[in-house]
């Protein structure tokens, strides 16, 4: 696929059961992701060294000490990727840096183009903000976003009032401040304000690759007569809902579906979705609260 | 150990790996609880036919097919346990019991005496109550509540303002109001106003047994001049603290561990632990939303 790159595997491994694995993909002796089966052909014939096979574990080579190095030469691997066009993610390439590593507090070991991370299962972050105001005959109403048409990623589908994955470096608190004033024009004497209230994780799979993903989540109480107004594009609209139509909407596909999840949170901690009358409830929590790896 | 009965194993099987073992609890064909190794040799030597072992699961007699056939049969077996004094747990007999089922929400396949779950890995269920002001200096204050030094279990502990298991047939609303009557003299018209907002789920095993234990939650907030009083005994005294001091204890021994997961979770959703504070956060977050199996 790589032109003349060597294979680092075997004829066996790869002509094996690898096309129908999920490896472990280590990096410095720490797992930060799990390679799915689309990734396998281009990782066997790539660069030789760069990736090696051992204990049905795929490594990056120990020859590669510092975060500089991993950055650019797995930088490079995946440039050549993109060029192959075999990868459907990578056409969506942002031109955005994650950091990689066994958790997110852990010390990063490198960087990665963001478009690429689910090609290597790498756990994503981001922030998102339930925005809501107390009305005084509906109750509480949530601000819902509808994504920008032209987003490259679920367009038209309808989100918080503001989130975002969390840039390398970047603090959650600064993310979630940036992001509300970027979407959604919160200013940040409002979004600082917002109340850190958790987070939910969960792990999906699409022809794009894997997305072990957590999502840290606050909750901000804005003035009754506050509206958001779209600012840098990513929102096309906003609109506020009683819970009771959330609750409604987030079974529908007209939600992406991780601001489901985020809404389905809310709802669990605001007693809108009960343990007495919800015969899902404890599947529910176990679903936002998956473990990756 | 139980006298003259004949064992429903081969020799084989005892002999072997099982006294190490945890192996599924199946009734009905459905997993309900794991038989932990302290129960192997009592399950080997029970009446015959009560329990088989076949695919590495410890099954109940297809042959007991009704409710109170299972009830009934389970029953004998477990005041043989309690009478051969073999089982700590059993020395703290409860005369209260609980319902037998693959998760809360499944239709309950038998009822078990409360102090035997942990002997089969049942799955129990609670309900804690979050008991809290808003002090206009201190912030969130929390009522904790010091356990009767004569409880049988974790006499002295700290524990929420009211708490406790979930008797079969009972609901979580009806519990909670229940229990935060009996313990805290909170009278109907105030605890029907707490808020549910979720449910934590977790599996420690000590000398009694196995505890894979879910606790649904409520959030109630109280009057500034609303104090609760020892009623029924089983707590022995009552204080508030600010957030910042349950922060604080919960690191220490000093509360009953579960009680301790529940403040967690407090803390964690009103913004007192912050995702970028606690290097542990997510750490946290999946010890208290554990899957069970």
């Amino acid at each position: 696929m790589f032109g003349s790159c060597e294979s680092s595997l075997s004829d066996d491994d790869v002509k094996g059961d690898l096309k129908l694995s999920y490896l472990p993909f280590i990096v410095n002796g720490r797992q930060v992701g799990i390679i799915p089966p689309i990734m396998m052909e281009a990782l066997s014939v790539s660069q030789p060294d760069l990736f090696e096979f051992k204990n049905n574990e795929v490594h990056l080579s120990p020859s590669l000490t510092t975060y500089a190095e991993r950055t650019a030469r797995v930088g490079e691997f995946i440039a050549k990727c993109r060029q192959s066009g075999n990868f459907i993610t990578l056409q969506g390439w942002r031109n955005e840096n994650y950091a990689v590593s066994r958790s997110y507090y852990d010390t990063p070991l490198f960087e990665m183009e963001r478009s690429a991370t689910c090609l290597f299962g790498v756990k994503q972050y981001g922030v998102h903000v339930n925005g809501y105001y107390k009305h005084p005959i509906d109750g509480i109403c949530m601000w819902i976003g509808k994504r920008s048409s032209t987003k490259q990623t679920y367009p038209g589908k309808l989100d918080q009032i503001a989130a975002g994955g969390l840039p390398a470096g970047m603090s959650i608190k600064e993310c979630m401040m940036k992001e509300s004033e970027e979407e959604a024009s919160i200013p940040r004497n409002i979004s600082s304000k917002a109340v850190s209230v958790g987070a939910i994780s969960y792990f999906t799979e699409d022809e794009r690759g894997l997305f072990p993903e957590t999502q840290f989540i606050y909750d901000l109480e804005l003035p009754a007569d506050f509206e958001p107004t779209v600012k840098d594009g990513e929102v096309s609209q906003f609109c506020s809902w009683p819970l009771s139509k959330v609750k409604e909407e987030i079974a529908t596909d007209r939600f992406k579906p991780n601001c489901s999840l985020i809404c389905l949170d809310f709802l669990i901690r605001h007693g809108y979705i009960t343990h007495d009358e919800e015969p899902h409830y404890l599947d529910f929590l176990s679903s936002i609260h998956q473990t990756h790896f």
